[in-house]
């Protein structure tokens, strides 16, 4: 059994209060598949410039992810610019060039086309429909988005969602797609959207997950140094699905223990910058984390 | 064993987006005594002027809150007037009138005097320095306070804080009292200025705690229908308070319940406006909730 992941690739360059990383290798389907590799193979689907090191796309090979699907094209990679002030809750676009993600149509191998476990991470929801259609039977779709795409693309997104299993999204994300104050409120309403369940990311306060027969929230793990928020939310995700791609069953129990190995690795994403914590990681270091958050959860 | 708890009685004029309510009883000691009430004898402190009417203090000794040291006085009843929009997180205040706050000395009886559990809710930092004062032999002491005396009365603020065992506060408060950006670096910070235990509220995204051996946090139990948050802190600390002081033993275990049945009790006074709905609560009720709260926290 495996995972493939649809998404960005990209250089990022990222000033918090502790620093400054520039063209860090970065990207929702980067720090997604950096998470889900603990618990099953990873297929990752992105594109890339010609500027792109190769040195990452061997990084990424070396950490286990199959890259077959990463595509190179003429032109620039995708980067993104942004800083983190204060509580570090939000993160300050400065810039963002698309380059070759502009126009992207991802392909993928016929063994790809038989994967069970989709995750269609943030890019573009024609280009997320277009690998979704490609896939022979899905078993299980998740789908991340963001603002931008909920307000210039949301006819595209709110098809989308109708096909999909799990949406992901941020608390700002759910509050603007389904207009509610409450989040709530905003989960059954994307309920009611298409998808059976709602998982809503609230950065440091944790997650709340939505579903007709079962719903909770769980807390982020307290982080003592908070150095780079920059991928957390897809280092949850990644995560989140690598455990229930593993599990091959989505129960009660199975989906809080995923929640729960999101919620950890999120924690580790955030005490560095970019990368840099998650790809080190080991699944001691993750299983004990996630034994002392589990342990702290008993009342 | 008892509790005695310091704090106001007020008369609340109070609009959500579900509706408005004039002179309703409430207040911090109100709301905390409702909570507490659950689990130990509550003695309250506090203040009202000659316009109180008395329907509301025969509602407080029908729920079994002592208020033998509830004092009236000439003069106008302290009174506040808030509203609340959006995702209701923060009131805005339209009105406070202290009335006889503005004189208060509390009193209490001899019995009252050879109390061990003190809850010193909001009100100015002297009073309740004073109401300590007057305390034989404390055993376990709380304090909570507000964004006012934080900034006006900070040195006696800052004094009391070494006399009391545990503060606490909201995240706003946390942040503003120790000029620090994360909650967990406010919670350390805090811990220096003397409380060997740090409790903050974070509303809707639940409590972080923080001692020198245990650190944690708990997410709010999901409201279905949040009506009016008036009150949903002090509700906390009562169940809270009120939960360490009937179990005689402040421990890993015991301080981790009373954080749950603190956020159960809060999360039935947001269902309701002011104390219409933890006065009317059955310690049943409370069970039920909370056995389904500590469920959802098994992963």
């Amino acid at each position: 059994m495996s995972l493939i992941v649809l998404g960005t690739v990209a250089l990022d360059t990222v000033k918090t209060p502790h620093g400054k990383k520039t063209n860090m290798l970065g990207g929702s389907a980067a720090h997604f598949s950096m998470a889900a590799r603990f618990f099953i193979p990873v297929n990752l689907v992105a594109v890339v410039g010609e500027d792109f090191p190769s040195e990452h796309i061997d990084f990424l090979r070396r950490k286990g992810i199959v890259t077959a699907s990463l595509k190179k094209e003429s032109g620039r990679t995708f980067r993104w610019e942004g800083e983190y002030h204060g509580d570090m809750n939000a993160a300050l676009t400065l810039n963002t060039e698309l380059g070759v993600l502009s126009a992207f149509h991802p392909e993928i191998t016929d063994e790809q086309k038989k994967m069970k476990y989709i995750f269609l991470a943030n890019v573009d929801p024609d280009i997320q429909a277009k690998l979704l259609d490609s896939i022979h039977s899905p078993k299980l779709v998740a789908l991340d988005s963001m603002n931008y795409w909920i307000k210039h693309k949301q006819k595209s997104l709110l098809k989308l969602l109708k096909r999909v299993d799990i949406f992901v999204a941020n608390d700002a994300e759910a509050k603007e797609l389904s207009a509610k104050h409450s989040l709530f409120e905003a989960a059954v309403a994307l309920r009611k959207l298409g998808p059976k369940m709602i998982v809503i990311k609230k950065g440091e306060h944790g997650v709340l997950f939505y579903s007709d027969e079962l719903s909770f929230s769980l807390p982020a793990y307290p982080v003592r140094k908070l150095v780079d928020p920059t991928g957390a939310g897809d280092s949850f995700a990644g995560g989140f699905m690598g455990y229930l791609a593993k599990a091959q069953a989505v129960n009660k129990k199975t989906i809080k223990k995923a929640v729960g190995y999101g919620t950890v690795i999120a924690s580790y994403n955030v005490e560095g910058f970019g990368l840099e914590r998650t790809s080190g990681l080991t699944l001691k270091e993750i299983n004990s984390r996630f034994a002392a958050y589990r342990n702290n959860l008993i009342l």
